[in-house]
């Protein structure tokens, strides 16, 4: 499968790397292809991955990733342009936050998220929020003792989620759908219990399950 | 121990009954203590407990739980009176749920959280937001492959905070300390996601755990 990472940044390049590890053909779209830490990363870990801009990297995959901050969010998704994911599952990995308090905040209320407004953004896409709950260092092959962990989800395209699951399974997790994309109003504050913990502890080797009987 | 649970419904005649069953004296504070239902209640599986209006159950218990609709927030606090909460560790259990729609919603936003508002309306307490992130057939002695589940708490005040750890622990739980009130923020969105998943799968036999390594 040709998967789009629209984002370099930590989690755009651990999640390009690992879905090379199995096997897809990988383009990492970023504001600046010619960037020299972009071309020194593909050289070393993120080897057999190419480099393209965010539009060149959205018209090459037929799932994409979108993995910026989320406040590059509206900037990325004009320049990856709207007619380059028509059709396409979009991994919508971003969280609203607000840096300008550490730990930060959430920029969005509990009447909108994110993740819809990236499926306004893109409207012909069938964008599903999944990879935002945890830190990139465990996005891949998650190993936790009681796991795997859960990754939760949502999005309003059954198909574009089978895709997702397919593929965040054969990245280590189990997966739980939570429905529609407006779950993401609850998906982006779980993000802030894990960095919350994270600022409590220093750590970031944590990562959710849920315990069911 | 005393402690004065604020609420007669399920979940607070479940933590009732889990506090007498560790050996607390325990008083639910109910708005008519008079109530067919709180009586018979009482003579089967509430053994043990005393009924008294909200005011006489907040005078009564060393720690308090608030256990009642989000709505009723405003107006049960009133009852149960200020002066009668003053230095004690009050467990808000509630969420902001807006029942209007099915699933419900949340009333607060991501800048505001009904735990900071219950710290505002009872200024001399030390409120501990926990036990809002499960259901209450599993609030006591939870049993899932896997477990002990966590509780996920938040409050301002550590002494408060370690009362409430060692209740909670008592009733069978792992805690995780998320820090301020504030972080109510992440934790009633949480409930959301509890939420949503028991109305996508009509099961409510889950709860969160943190994978951790």
């Amino acid at each position: 499968m040709r998967i789009g990472v629209l984002g370099s940044g930590d989690v755009g390049r651990t999640l390009a790397a690992g879905f090379t590890g199995l096997g897809h053909e990988v383009m990492l779209g970023t504001r600046d292809p010619k960037k020299g830490p972009i071309t020194a990363w593909v050289q070393s870990t993120g080897k057999g991955v190419s480099v393209g801009t965010f539009a060149e990297a959205a018209a090459f995959g037929d799932v994409l990733v979108l993995a910026v901050l989320g406040t590059a969010v509206e900037e990325v998704a004009r320049l990856a342009g709207a007619k380059n994911c028509v059709g396409k599952p979009v991994i919508d990995a971003t969280n609203p936050l607000d840096m300008s308090t550490m730990p930060p905040g959430l920029f969005t209320g509990t009447t909108d998220s994110l993740g819809e407004r990236v499926q306004r953004l893109l409207p012909g896409a069938h964008v599903v929020k999944a990879f935002n709950t945890v830190g990139n260092p465990h996005m891949v092959k998650p190993d936790f003792p009681g796991g795997p962990p859960d990754m939760f989800i949502c999005g309003d395209d059954d198909g574009a989620k089978a895709t997702v699951t397919d593929l965040t399974k054969a990245l280590g997790w189990n997966v739980i759908d939570l429905g529609g994309i407006e779950a993401s109003r609850y998906l982006e504050p779980l993000a802030m219990v894990w960095i919350t913990h994270y600022f409590r502890t220093r750590s970031g080797n944590h990562a959710f399950k849920l315990l069911r009987r």
